[in-house]
């Protein structure tokens, strides 16, 4: 009897936006495996885990994926993370990977499970969905995700501002994510384009050291976290009116 | 002393989607209240709280949401509703709304809320967030919502044929939310556009009655469920090469 595999979505940071089924994972008899970025460094997936008092346990592996674009340096990480959780699968354990937010939104864990997938076709793998930053991010600044018939659109800030502005056209709602190295520029266009009033800053979203600025022109010239997001919501500049209104009565 | 109001996110309708936070509260003490669409009809919210083995406490409270979009009639219906919360809040008890999938994405909730604030501001509310029916959908056809630096778009796809079509051209992962009105018209779309291979067609994500379907071409001509969507992931339409490897190294 060989194990399965499964993608434990832990939520945004704060341990009690882990779900039911997660949580009883946690506590199963399952080997936990989780990501760092080098060799015995931290692990915010684990961190979470911690943090709703629960203990690693003894058989716990970390799986390190570097912080990188090579994809050819990326593969050969891949491939060693999914021989490790592989055998400990094939000795009949269940193995569950632990990941922050959602497993299926911007998550190492599809490139595991990929490659466990390809090493051994017989191991079934499964993801439980979490909350995400941004949906965390929305509940504690208390703006709309999407409202009625809202379009959203997310985004890594990195793309631009010619991008972000042209999706202001469009979206009711952008999420821009990693703001970091271009945030100035983010709010120089949304102070011209009369949006610093729809925006607001969120930074470790739903976690203990969470931070929300609504008055984002006050970060100008501040270092902020990497984990830090900008919504702009309710924009007002979305040229409506484009839904047809016949698909509605059908 | 007057109570809280929390918007209780209970995820797309597996009950063990339900997160821990959520899960507490309705096991407090506060008084339920969920949305019908007509005086005495069902609740998807409240169904999920019942799978979840809960009874619905004596004090519990419909309130009614009618599906239009009559905005001077929407209102009077917010009124009436959050003038009950008000009531229950102003005697001490707090309330808790519950909300199928996450609350600030397409609910009814933040509507509520700030009807509630304007009737007394004094009132505290939060919102616990919850898993997205299209994070869940994302889980179960085992396909990406977002990885590495992709770009995602969720609109509900009454926006029509001319929108998606140019959405497919800017976003990695476009979630098409409500297709049943024009599914035949996206099935067609995304065969001209080589793109079947990377959809994937979700009824119900996440609740008993899921169904999940990778060849969409036979669903044409089927009259699907109203709460259906359509991912397409890891679309190789969309240029790429915009990122500004500058950001990346700042």
């Amino acid at each position: 009897m060989i194990g399965n595999l499964y993608g434990v979505s832990l939520g945004p940071g704060d341990p009690d936006l882990i779900t039911r089924r997660s949580w009883r994972l946690l506590q199963s008899e399952a080997y936990w495996t989780y990501p760092v970025k080098k060799r015995n460094g931290s692990s915010y997936a684990l961190q979470i885990a911690l943090q709703a008092g629960l203990t690693k346990p003894e058989n716990s592996t970390e799986l390190v994926f570097p912080m990188t674009h090579d994809k050819e340096k990326l593969v050969k990480y891949w491939l060693q993370a999914a021989q490790t959780v592989v055998e400990q699968i094939q000795q009949g354990h269940d193995v569950i990977f632990l990941v922050e937010g959602d497993a299926s939104t911007f998550s190492t864990f599809q490139h595991l499970a990929k490659t466990v997938k390809s090493l051994d076709e017989d191991i079934r793998i499964e993801t439980i969905p979490g909350v995400t930053s941004f949906n965390a991010a929305a509940a504690r600044a208390e703006m709309p995700l999407a409202d009625t018939d809202d379009t959203v659109a997310i985004i890594p800030a990195g793309y631009g501002l010619e991008m972000i502005d042209a999706l202001l056209n469009d979206f009711d709602t952008l999420v821009l994510l990693k703001v970091k190295p271009i945030l100035d520029d983010i709010i120089e266009l949304l102070q011209q384009k009369n949006l610093l009033p729809n925006s607001c800053f969120i930074e470790k979203a739903g976690s203990p050291e969470e931070r929300i600025v609504h008055d984002i022109v006050s970060l100008q010239g501040e270092k902020v976290n990497y984990l830090s997001l900008i919504m702009v919501s309710n924009n007002h500049h979305r040229k409506r009116g484009e839904m047809i209104r016949g698909c509605r009565k059908k």
